[in-house]
Order: structure tokens, then sequence, then C-alpha cells
């Protein structure tokens, strides 16, 4: 027989009956009857049942087994009888007689339990993830997880991409966020950087001659974290395509996500392909962001013309100063109580939008400070502009454009809320599209680039020659699940003239292309192909899918908040030696000198000439 | 029509003759009839002739544009006449008449050659490695790579095995070799390290109750480069198993490396499995080495006993002192002229070894110094334990037992070369295992570790308390490929109390134990499944299947040997408010200061209490 199973604990059925058998895994729970011992044995794959009577002789020692101890247990596949069977257990027709029983290993009393579910703090939980992760949901995310990314990986091969492994000890990314530095031990006083993105590296392997790129790929932000964002390091489904237009992005890269989310969804409902495809001007306008969620059925409207030289002065005079008025429909709102609207209202002023007007369309009746001071016919042209009914209401926003889109969404979102429109069980998917390439600088009155300069300029050289920049649509897209944005894209710019007349528009010479992008600019010198991706966020999949609503729920090993692993101790001291290898000392802050933790390190800042010793 | 491609460039076929078809690539190749002008157009997918006669108006621009340039080619696809069909190409029976033709993206001059296939210098291939990952072999490689990366995969789900990310940024690894470091911004003088593998996180994996880990891992180390080692970052197939026997670790990953081999192993044949399983002592003996080439058919004997109080005085005197005597036969060397053993003497000679002894088995009759001093009767008793024959040649190696057994192997392996024996087309694999657990340091006398201090000891608590330490085996195995080590693995020692133990007996403290390996340790007293696994290096497999000899020519984006990254830049000096952000300042070997490049940077070493200014 195995020295430690024959079976899993999810294994055993009613038809094993008979069979004597061995199991091992985590003591899960223990009830005392006095007479008998139940011991529920946990592994990976489930629980069974086992159970010993009081006057055999391994009685005391399986009574003294702490929870979550490792035991091995062998015995008799017994049938329970009808009133014991549990049927919320897949081993739940039969238990173990327990003939035979080895502790494994022991467990220390526990600093948390890991049978029961309740509510634990993030600090014990990371401390003792090894315990966190027996608990039923922590153990099912990670391998949800994993088949999520399984699946994925699946898509993508059988879609003709192939998959790269490409550096992470790599150089320094010139654009986005703060790069995590490694210092070289053989180049002194030079420093590889982890990769933010595989950004340069896969759009290398297009001028490379490869024709669809993905990875899995690990990506690293020294940034601060937030509930959506994994300090440190976090996954992404990076992926670029050869000769392709946005469209065709689009039309392979949605099976994908679409399959994965059905498949992994559960009951709820997918955007079927094609996703929307919303410009951004009208995103902003429509949902007053450029992360729709799409659950959300409400559309705002512009509703400007609607007040121009209207009676209802105060929006009369902001549209004569240039301000543009948002109505944002609130369906159903009419049987509201008043409250309901004051309370708006009240919170409009508190964001310091000067307050929140409405109409009401009640039965046959108009109500509200607007509806009451504003031209019925205008009134009339709203009501059909919005396709607002009787029972419904509108609120309006009127405020320089920038704020108005901007408070019109907060305005939709919160309507969505109160009035409970949101949609339930469902994913809806949309690409953002459209992005300007360029946009002025408010503070300086410069032209600069909006989002990445190396997306492909709609119209191209043509365009940056004889377009207003600020005219100029870029090949950039975001998808966006729910009003979580999973990822950016872009067609990329292939072409270097293209490349420097951009830069020069945006006030750099061709030496800034050259400093920033190197690698890239000196590639596409030799023969590049249009190409273009995206790379959707792997955790932010999961988390949806897993409905979680922190990102550190579905990893294995999250650092905490503050970019520390409490279980492994990192980031931890180093050995002076370990510096002076990499030819670097300490730049402590003052504040910090003295500390008794540091003291160590510092010594090996004296600049005495001699390697400090290893302690 | 598609503004790229209607079609790939391997695609077309007789039955679309007649089709007007779009493809998009690079210019492979021109020839220039003089009224014809023809271009291959090549892609990832394969290689198709364009054609465009003198007289059309494109011909001109067709004519001028660079190799490796970028093009789009709209034409009708002829039939090739039988005298003109390729079979070299998929699409060697057509070809597509030029009708319209659109330069994407212009070639500068090449630095290297892309079309044709010649040795070219490291640097140049890695500086212009997007130039050189579209030749053919090189872009073969990589996709072959990702084929059996994907294949590895595949194989390890269907067994079970759920695949984890565990995390990069981590904590420096207590064992083995140098760790990358990254300083860390938010916590002062503290930094955190690359993995150098997942091994303490698969553990803790097995601790939180998963049953069958796996991950293809990159790995770190801040080692020098060497042919079968990339400096930097490595991938390897790591995996982990709870509740297993070391022969379960070994008949579950046998059908996976089996099944891989055989699949991208072309022709070759590959052991099946079971593979053999050879312990230590007995590798030690039969081949001299502990990574045994099996497609070597020659098996090293130890003698020591047939010349023990012999007539061979120089032998019969070693073994009085203590050596040991190993003969290797040479299978079919007696045909060999006197030249040969000859050239073998002086060889061993220089390898420090006093000269290599043999005898020859020539037809009935027995020749060589050794043949003609020793008793007949040793003679025959010699010929009856290797089991040569008439023909053959034994040679034979005198000295103390470590030194024999290692320069016994060398000599195995160049009598293999020499006489032509290895086994060709094949793949073999075997197993080492029964490792001492521990060894003695010759030098200081104590007793240490022999490999990894975390397997589990063979008898467990029980052998560590009563048997002598250099007697005790570990559960410790090395899977061998063709004399290459894929990876070692073991049965981890997952009891503190075990654990303990084995450190007290290489001289440490649990205070030791608990400084070394804290995550560890501490999960363990948690309860802790029995765990095995290996990692065996992807990287490495790929070389074998690829029949590479250098490790770089399986990697997209590999460092040179100093360690950076040509075509990026790195490693590459960084802004100095960087640096002071990671609380670290330079600490430049003298001889370095004074240099211009550095100059920036050495100003950021200023004590002065400002943050330098960026520049």
């Amino acid at each position: 027989m195995h020295p430690y199973r024959t079976h899993t604990c999810g294994q055993l059925r009613a038809e094993d009956e008979g069979q004597t058998v061995r199991l091992s895994g985590w003591v899960h729970r223990k009830r005392d009857h006095g007479n008998l011992l139940f011991i529920d044995l946990r592994d990976h794959y489930g629980i069974t049942q086992c159970v010993i009577e009081a006057e055999t002789p391994l009685f005391d020692a399986t009574t003294a087994v702490r929870p979550e101890s490792v035991v091995t247990i062998t015995g008799r596949v017994v049938r329970r009888s009808p009133e014991t069977i549990n049927t919320n257990l897949a081993t739940g027709t039969i238990e173990i007689r327990i003939a035979d029983f080895h502790l494994e290993s022991p467990a220390e009393t526990l600093p948390m339990p890991v049978a029961v579910d309740q509510e634990l703090g993030e600090e014990v939980r990371l401390r003792y993830r090894f315990l966190d992760l027996r608990r039923e949901k922590p153990h099912q995310n990670i391998v949800f997880r994993s088949q999520v990314i399984s699946s994925i990986r699946q898509r993508m091969v059988d879609a003709g991409f192939v998959e790269f492994q490409t550096p992470i000890l790599t150089a320094s990314s010139p654009e986005g966020a703060r790069d995590y530095l490694v210092p070289s031990r053989n180049h002194p006083g030079k420093f590889y950087a982890l990769p933010q993105a595989p950004q340069q590296f896969k759009q290398l392997l297009m001028a490379s001659g490869f024709d669809r790129y993905f990875q899995i790929a690990p990506c690293f932000r020294d940034e601060d974290a937030r509930a959506d964002r994994s300090p440190g390091e976090f996954y992404q489904l990076d992926f670029e395509m050869a000769f392709v237009t946005q469209d065709d992005v689009f039309n392979t890269i949605e099976p994908v996500l679409a399959g994965v989310f059905d498949e992994f969804g559960g009951d709820r409902a997918v955007t079927p392909p094609p996703f929307p495809r919303i410009a951004f001007d009208d995103s902003m306008l429509k949902y007053g962001t450029d992360k729709p969620d799409l659950r959300n059925p409400l559309v705002i409207a512009d509703v400007s013309d609607a007040f121009r030289d209207s009676s209802f002065g105060l929006f009369a005079r902001g549209v004569a100063q240039g301000k543009v008025v948002r109505a944002i429909p609130a369906t159903g709102a009419a049987a509201k109580p008043r409250a309901f609207f004051d309370k708006l209202n009240e919170w409009a002023r508190e964001q310091g939008a000067g307050g929140l007007g409405y109409i009401v369309f009640a039965e046959g009746e108009v109500k509200g400070p607007i509806g009451k001071n504003l031209e019925a016919e205008r009134v009339a042209a709203i009501k059909e502009r919005l396709g607002v009914k009787d029972g419904d209401a509108v609120f309006f926003v009127c405020l320089a454009q920038a704020q108005a889109e901007k408070f019109a969404g907060v305005v939709r979102e919160r309507l969505c809320d109160e009035l409970g429109l949101r949609e339930e069980g469902a994913f809806r998917f949309c690409w953002i599209v459209d992005f300007p390439m360029f946009e002025r600088n408010e503070d300086t009155g410069q032209i600069e680039f909006s989002h990445n300069p190396f997306s492909m300029p709609q119209g191209g050289l043509e365009a940056l020659t004889s377009c207003d920049p600020l005219e100029i649509k870029a090949f950039q897209y975001d998808i966006i699940c729910n009003g979580v944005e999973l990822s950016s894209g872009a067609i990329r710019n292939h072409r270097p003239d293209v490349m420097v007349k951009a830069f020069e528009i945006a006030g750099y010479g061709a030496d800034e292309v050259e400093r920033r992008f190197g690698g890239l600019f000196h590639a596409f010198q030799f023969g590049a192909p249009p190409h273009g991706g995206s790379a959707p966020g792997i955790d932010r999949i999961v988390m949806l899918l897993a409905d979680e609503r922190n990102i550190r729920e579905v990893i294995a090993f999250p650092m905490n908040q503050q970019a520390q692993d409490l279980l492994m101790g990192a980031p931890a001291e180093v050995e002076p030696k370990r510096l002076k290898e990499l030819h670097i000392r300490l730049d402590l802050p003052a504040a910090k000198k003295p500390s008794v933790s540091t003291s160590t390190i510092a010594s090996s800042g004296a600049a005495s000439g001699q390697p400090p010793q290893d302690a």
C-alpha cells in the first residue's frame, strides 16, 4: 500500500464500500461524540469523514491531534446510514473507519482559523498566507486564476499566437511609471530595470518577422498599491500582431475575451462580439468618462441648445459664457419623494458643482425648478432628445465642457445606483477608440502627447503635416469591461519619419526619439511591419470573474499595501559586502541613521576604501 | 481588400491560380533578369515569389527597393511553368504577377545578411537581434522553443498539475548562487531579491494545501555566463507534489519528459520510461561522474582486487597504499595501432594522472605493459569482469578513489569519442539517486551538507540520531540526459524536528535554520505534507532538442557573455534623482571615478544633504 494515500480526500463514493483505503490530509475539523470521534480529513481535492470508536487503542492519539495537523489514515470505507448522509460533500455517502492513524506533521496552535469562514485582517492573512490559502475561498481563487490563465493561453495558441519569453532584466523604460532598478555587479555604476511591460520587446519581435506574439507577462512598476493594483508586480496578456488594422486586433481578441468570460463567468451574460466601439469624444459626452460601465443604461445628452437664450436664466447665461449643459436621464425617478431630489442637489453642492437642476416628468405634468421656468416647447424638446417618458426625470449640469462631462458622468453613476438600474450578472464590454493624439497642457500652453507617443496618428504623416494637431486622432484604444479598464492598446507607429514628425509637434527633436526609444527607433530603420496589439490585465480579468474587489485575493503571494512580503520578510537588509560587490552604498534618510536595525549596514557607508567585513 | 494582406506568404497553392491577392512581407531576395524582376517576399509563414516585367510603370520603384524593406504586393496568382517549379518552397508552384506595389517601411543598408546563411559574430547578431531573428534558423529556434514549452505545459496540466505564478520581487535566497538585488523605495536601506528559483514558494504552496504545482518559472542568478547557462535569467519547469515518494515523482515526470522528447526529437530515440535509476556511488564507479552520458556504452569496473599482491608491482603497491584500480573497457581498440595507445598514455600524463596502463586482447593474445606483467589468471579475471572480448582493450587508472573515479570518467568519455562508440540520434535519460546527505570538508574536517540541506535524509530522524552521518543518503536526485544535468530535485524535509537535527550535525543551531529558512521553517510548524519535486531546465531541454550547443541560440533576446543587452542598452546609468529615491548612491571602483560617463552620477555621491538636481 502506498505510504501516504491510495485515494484523495475527494474521491471515494458509495461504490467503494468495503475497500481498505489510505488517505492523507489536514485535520479540518474534529467532533468528539464521547464514544466516537469524527475527523474531517481535507486535501486539495475534498473532504472525507473518518471515524474512530472510543474503545480502540488509537483513540487517544487521534483525539490529541490538533486541527491542521497532517495525518495519514488507513481504514475501511463504509456507507453512511441514510440519515447521516452529507449531500454537501462529494464523499458524503461514505466514511472511513480508522484502523491506522499516523501523524505526519503536527500543527502548533493556529494564529487564525482555517476551517471556519470568517473575516480576517490582511496582516494576519498575509503573514500566515500558508494557512490562509488552505481556506476554501482563497484556495479556490488561486486554482480559478490558474484555470483562467490556462484557458486564455489555449485560446491564444488556437488563434495562431506564439508565446515568447522576453527579458526581465532589461533597460530602463523611458515612459510611464517608475522602474524597479537592479544594480549590475559587472558594470559598476550601471543598472538593469525590470520591465514595466514588454512593450519594446514585442514591437522588436514584430520587426524580427514574427507574426502573432503573446505572453502572460510579468510586469513591474514601483508604484503604490491600490485595490485594483498590486504593488510591485502584475501580469498581463501581452499580445501584438503584424500587418493588422485596428479592426483586425479587435476581431482577433474579442472572441478570446468573450470566450474566457463565457467559460468562467458562470451565469453572467457576456457582450457578444463585436463589442461596441465608442469614440473617445462620444464616450465623454454620453458617459462622462472614457471607462463607461455599460451595465448602467443611462446615456447623457448635450442640451446646451435647449437652454440658449431660454427663460431659465442661470443656464442661458452659462451657455452664453461658453458653458455647456448636459442632461442625465433618471429612469423612473418621478416616483421618488422630494427628499430624493433635495439630497442629490445637496450632494452636488458638496461636490462643488453648484447644485443639480432637474425636470420631473410626472403623470402629464412637468415639475422641478427647471421645468417650471423653461419654455414648454424646450422642455418637450429635451424630453424627446433624451427619450424619457412620463415617470422619469432628467438632471442637468451646466459647467465648462471638461467639468460638465466629468460631473455628468459622476451623476450618471450615482443615479444608476440610487435607482437600482445597473444590470446584474453581466459583463459588458466596449472599446474606446479615436483618442486624441495630442492635447494642450493647460499650464504651459504646450502641445503634448495625450497618451502613448508610439501610437500611429490617424492619417499618418499627411495628417501630421496638414492638420491642427489637436484635431488628430490616434489609432489608440482601450478595452473596458463593466467600467474597468482592462487595457489600452494601439496600432503602433512603425515609421521613423512619422515618429520624428510627431515628436517635433510635441516639441522634441529627433535626438529625443533616439534617446528615449533608441532600440525601437533603430530597429524600425531596417524594415518594420505595420503592427498593433494590446495587453489586458490578467489580475483584473481574474478579479472580475472571481467577483473579488481586491486584487490581492487573486494572487497567491501578494505583497501588502506597503509593498512588503510579510511571510518571506521582503524587502530586507543585506550584508554590506553584497552592496560593495554591486558598487553601491546606502544613502539613508537622516532620521533613520541612528536606528539599531540599520547600524550594521550604515557602517558600509563609511568611505574607508576597505570592503566592510561580512558579519 | 485588406490593406496589408489577403493571404500569408506561405499560403498560396496551384489551386489559387487566377485569384488577385495581396501579400505583405520582407524583401527576402531580388533577382534582376533584365526584362523581369523577381522578388522573394518573406513573412513568418513562408516565402512567395513575385515577379514584375520591365515595361510596367512600377518596375523602377520595385527595382529600387532594398532587401529587408517591408512591402505590400497585390497581383494575380499564376502557375509556374513546370521547369520553374521550386519544390523547396510550399508555394513553389505559383508566383504573383505584381500589379501594385507599396513600400511600407524601407530598410537601410544592412549591417548583416539575413537571406544568406552564414556564420556571424555574436556581437553583431545581438546588437541587431531584430535582423538576426529574421534568419531562418534563429527564427525557427524561437518558434520551436515556444512549441516545446506549450507542449510541456499541456502535459503538466493533463497530469493534474496547476500552474502558479510566484513572486519575482521577493526575499534574498539563503543558499546557492548570488542574488540580484532590487533597492526598495518605500523601505530605506532594504532590498528585494529576484528568486534564484521559486523553491521556498513551491514548498509553501504544498504547506498551503495545493497538491500538484508547476510553473514555467523565470529564475535569476547573478553568475557569469557559460555555454549552457545564460547570464541573468533562465527558465525552469518548476514542479512539486504533495504526499509522494521519490518513485511517485519519477513516475509522474518521466512520461512528460519522454513525451516531449519523442514529440520534438525528430527521429532520435528516447529512453522509454521508467528511466534507469542509478545510485550516486554506482554512477561514480561505473561512469566516473554523477552526470553519465548513457549514449557512451563503456562501463568502468573496480579491479583493485585483481591487482592486490599481484606481480604488476606499481598497481600492487598502489592498492596496498589504499589506492584503487579502475578499468575502462575500450571496445574494438585492439585493432588500433600502437600510436593510439601511446597518444592516450601521453595525454594521461599531461592530465597529471601519471599515465594510463592497458591490456590489449588481440586474437588469442594479451598485449600491453600490464598484460605482459600481470599473472595470466588475473588477466583472465579482468577480461571476464569487464565482459570484453578478443579485439577489445582495457585501460587502467590507479589513484586515490576520488581521483580514480574522476579520471576514469574522463578516460571513458575520451575512449568513446576516439573509438566512435557514442550512440547517435538518441536521448538517453537516467536518474542519479541516493546522494550522500553529508560530506566531510577536506580542509576543515567538518561535516557539511553535500547538496541541499532541505532534502529529507533517508531513514529520517532515526538515521540522523543513530547512523554515521557520512553513511546517510538523502532523497535527492538528479535527472540526466545525454550527460547534461537537466535538474536536481528531492523529497523535501517537511519535519522541523528532522531539520533541526540535520543542521545540528552540520554544526548549526536551530537559530540558523530559522535565520536561513525562516519562512519555510515557520510554515512547517503548522502541518506540512510530505512533498517533493524537481525543476528541469527549460532552456537546456530546448537546447538539446534543437541540437544547439549554445543556450543563447534558444533565447529570443539573450544577454551577451558580459551580461549586457546590446540592443536595448542594458545595464545603463540612471539619473541621480532615481538613486536618491532608492536611498542608495554609487560606490565606484577608484579607477572609474574620473571617467566622463560617470561624472554626473558621481556628483550624487556628495553627502551635501541636498538631493542632486535632475539634468
